[in-house]
This record gives structure tokens, sequence and C-alpha cells, in this order.
């Protein structure tokens, strides 16, 4: 009998699902609409189909199934297995979604933050494997985080531990949308660096990216890169701003969990080595003289599927400790 | 037979030592000089005759210890169990401490940071005792850090976790000791409120501690407190900015290990209500609206002790678990 892990990534648009051996390979994987209109159980439902399906596809069945893994954005209870609200997914108030695809797919589900799933899939697999101590940020509308700690998710006293996009770097500095102050989140995710860029052509700076906003009425962290590439100042300028925010709050992190690997994912490393060579030049220049430090930056190597890989991995993991 | 526990806190100036029993009562203590001119060897000597004349004063010997327990400041190889070197005692370079007490008092020795033996000594009996995820910050000359996390110690990947007071919270800001610019310790230690004071009023501002600076040729973190008590204005924007910066520090470690309490320890705490009230009311002033933040912010209990009871209950812990 076959040891097969599934792996879950919930979102508000689509619900990927894989299928992993018991060394987290990928067997074969698919995408179906969430359609979170239709509620929790409409999805639930939908997710232990696609999971037969997909089983089916393979030659395999649930009873090969070993485990399974979900990961959503929060908040949630995960300890309790809990989606409290979602604001991709309205109709998702109080949802005991562990509970409910345990009972539907008959196996035991593992749950949690869906940045902490790619943080452990990352670990598991990917640029982290091997480093017990590594922290994970994913550059997306937001700034998401995951901390593996002596080789374990650290949670925090509510679950909610890792919310590294909103430590503050300037205490009276841009609003974000968590209602703080200078958070890194509002400099350094892929929607606060084009929104710098707006505003900064908006404001009359020349350069390239103005025909961009003229054209398409915004510009995107994409184009943002594209025109750095091109050898755009602006471009540049709103390039080192993103880079020196990251810098900090790699410093930030590594006076606080002390990792041996800080892994970079999200949208936004699609820029490359421009990116990451200035953060770590950044962080070179912000760095203490007291010691020299070892800490690896780098970019995550699982792409768009580290949701379900994270997920399956986690499935795997709370197994062997079972 | 009892069980006896030792705690040594290994400091530039003094030596404490103090002697307890399993549930880390305190017996009796002791403080001698370090004499760190002299070496290592010759100050573990003295710890040795110091314990064996602490126990014996107790009508204990070295038959009743189970295990001791020694904390000095980094850097340190804390789980090799060894001091790199020591700014207050340059004698003290690749000292093998934990070995060499060891051998001489013939028990278990543990060893760590001074920051998290005080840390664990609150934890343990302390301001954070039964608080399994807490956050612990001295102010002293510098600003130490200790996390608790799931009931223990973090270290991370090389010891070195929890330099809380290097997080930094102005990426152009003042100058710190480390080498970088606008660390929360160039801010909000003891020495940078009273130098932040002295610069203020050398700068003109109109204050009564003015007085003090022409009297005694400089102006303590104390000064600061008294003048504020008896309605100094300058003393009044100098503790709001050290608050201000405490907060922000304290909201930078709740989104990235989510403690259930933060304790203040450290010589400023001793400014009372007046000092802990303001964090407070800029931490509520800075922290997100996103969700209630039910963190618990006060003050240690455990006053120049922390580091013996620490000590003592970390040589208690370890053997739990042994």
């Amino acid at each position: 009998m076959s040891e097969i892990f599934i792996g879950i990534d919930l979102g508000g648009t689509n619900i990927k699902i894989g299928c992993f051996d018991s060394d987290i390979k990928l067997i074969s994987k698919t995408s179906v609409p969430t359609r979170a209109d239709m509620g929790p159980e409409v999805a639930v439902d939908k997710m232990a189909e696609t999971v037969e399906k997909l089983l089916a596809d393979a030659d395999l069945s649930l009873n090969d199934v070993t485990a399974a893994g979900i990961g959503t954005p929060g908040p949630a209870k995960y300890s309790e297995g809990i989606i409290i609200r979602s604001t991709n997914m309205p109709e998702f108030k109080n949802v005991p979604i562990r509970q409910m695809l345990s009972n539907k797919l008959g196996k035991p589900v593992v749950f949690d933050n869906d940045a902490n799933v790619a943080c452990w899939g990352e670990y598991a697999v990917g640029a982290g494997k091997g480093v017990d101590n590594m922290v994970f940020f994913t550059l997306g509308t937001g700034i998401g985080g995951g901390i593996i700690n002596d080789g374990k998710l650290l949670h925090g006293c509510g679950d909610n531990a890792a919310e590294l996009g909103h430590i503050i770097i300037h205490p009276s500095g841009r609003k974000c949308n968590c209602g703080q102050r200078g958070c890194v989140e509002a400099y350094a995710s892929a929607n606060s660096t084009a929104k710098r860029a707006s505003e900064a052509v908006k404001a009359g700076a020349k350069s390239s990216l103005k025909k961009v906003l003229e054209e398409y009425g915004q510009i995107t962290s994409k184009d943002v890169y594209e025109h750095l590439k091109a050898g755009d100042k602006l471009a540049k300028k709103i390039t080192d701003e993103t880079a020196e925010a990251l810098a900090v709050l790699c410093i930030n992190v590594l006076h606080t969990t002390e990792p041996k690997r800080i892994v970079f994912a999200g949208g936004m490393i699609a820029a490359g080595d421009v990116l990451l060579n200035r953060i770590k030049h950044y962080f070179n220049e912000h760095i203490w003289t007291l010691k020299k430090e070892t800490v690896e930056i780098c970019f995550a190597t699982l792409g768009e599927d580290a949701g379900i890989i994270g997920a399956a991995a986690l499935a795997a993991k709370r197994r062997s400790r079972a």
C-alpha cells in the first residue's frame, strides 16, 4: 500500500490540490474555482470530489492516503482548526475547516496559515531544506511570514506569530492597511512598491513608467522591475527603497530568532537577481559591525506550488510525530 | 538528602552566587569581586570556594548539590559552554567555563547568556511565571533580551537570538555602539536615555536637568525620571521618546514570536508606573487595528537576583529533562 499525502491551498479564487508520495514528490495536481460565495460546505465537498478524481487519475484511491494538509489565509484559530473569517471569502465565518475536511475524507487533516504552510514547504523540500532555523517572507499583495525554529514552525501564543510584514521600521512613516504606520509591508510588498512608483510619477518624477500609468491607469511591481532593467532611474530608486526596507526586515528578524537562512518568495521574486543583490547590499550596509553575520539570503524555489507542497509535507510531518 | 541548585551570575565587577532549594527558593546568597584581571582560573577557583562556604553556612555541602547554572554576557558559544571574549573581562578569551566549573564542583553545569538566564528566572518564578510565550527586556547600559517560546528559551542557529536591543526602528537614525543606525538601544537604554537628555540640555533646552549637568558633569536616566516626577518638561519629552521606542519594540516582537507577556527588567524600571504607563500608551497608539491585541506588558519582579535565580532554575530545568 502506498503512503500518499494530499496538499490543499485554499484561496479566495482557486483551490489548488496536489497528491504527493511519502518523499513529498508531486504525483499530480489540479486547480478548481473556489466559488467562495457558495459557502464552506460546497467548497469542502468540492475538495473531496477533486481529491478522489485526482487519486483515480493516478490509479490511486483514498485508501492509499495517509493524511491531508490545508493552508488558508488568516485570521484563524489554527490549533483548533477553525477559519475565523476571511477577507476574500466573506461566507467563511467560524468554519471548523479541519474537522469538516477530515470527516469528508475520513483522514487526519492538518491546518495552518498559508504563509506558514509555504514556509514549511520550502523547509521540507525547497530553498530551506535541511536548515532548521529559517525565516520565510512572501512578497505579494502584502508581506507574509513564517519562522522555523529548531525544525518546528513557530506559532506563538495565539497562532499569530510571524506577522512579519507588520514589523515597524519607520514609526512615523507610511500608513499600512493594518492600521499601523511604517510597517515594512507599507514599503516593500508588491502592492506598496507599485504604489510608491505611481505616487512618484504622479508627483512629477521623470520616468519611463509615466507612459505605463497613462496607458493602463496603474503601475505594477512587474513594470517597476522591467523599467529598472531598461535603465529607468525612478524604477531604480523605487527598487532601492524596497530592497532597503527588506534588508532592515532581515536584520530585525536576525536579531530576534537568528535564522541561518532567510528565504524570499511571492510574485515579486520574479524580479530576480537585481532585487536579491540590492537586498544583500543594503543588508551589509545596515548590519552591525559587532560580529560577522553569516545568514544566507536567497529566493524560494518551489514557486506557486509551495502551498500544496507545504500542506502535504506538514501532513507527513505531523503523521511522523504521531 | 536535599536537592540543591547553585546559581552564578558572572559579571565584570562581581560574581553573585546563590544557593536554592528544588522550588528555586533562595537559601543563601553572596557576592564576591570578580578580579577579572587575574584570569578565568582564579575566578573559577573563587566560585567553587564561595559555593562551598555558602553551602557550609547553611549546614549543607556539595553532596547536597544536584547541578549549577552560570550566566555571563556574550559573545559566547553557549551550546559548547565557551566564553569567546568579554568587554569587561579582557582576560577571558575562549574560556571553556562550563567544563572548568563542572570539573571544579564535580557537578553538571548549565551555561547561558546573562539576559537569557534572567529571562528564565522571571519565567520560572517571577513576572512571567506560567506564561509559556514571553519576551524579556533588560534596560541597562544596553538593552538585552530573552525569548521564551512554548516554554523553552529560543537560542537561534548560533546562540545569538534575542539580541532585541538591536532591532532597527529608525534606519537613518542615531548611531548605536554596535555599528548599526537606529537600534532601539540607541534610543531607549538607560545610557541612551541619559545621553539624549544631556544632548538636549547642551543644545539649549530649558530644563531643571541643566543644574544636574553643571554640578555632576553628566545626567543619568535616574535623574531624568526624578525630574520628570518633579514636572520638568524636557524630562517628560525624553521619557516619551524612550517609551515610544520601547512600545515599537514591543510591537515588533509581538509580530514575530507573539508572546503573551512582555516583561521589562533592568535598572531603568525603577522609574515605575510613569514609564510603564507611557510604554502602554504608545503601544496602543502604534499597534494595528486589524485585531485586538491582548499582550500584557509589565515589569520584572526579581530585581538584581534574577541572574542567580535564573541560573539555578535553568540548572533545575535541564536536570529534569535529563
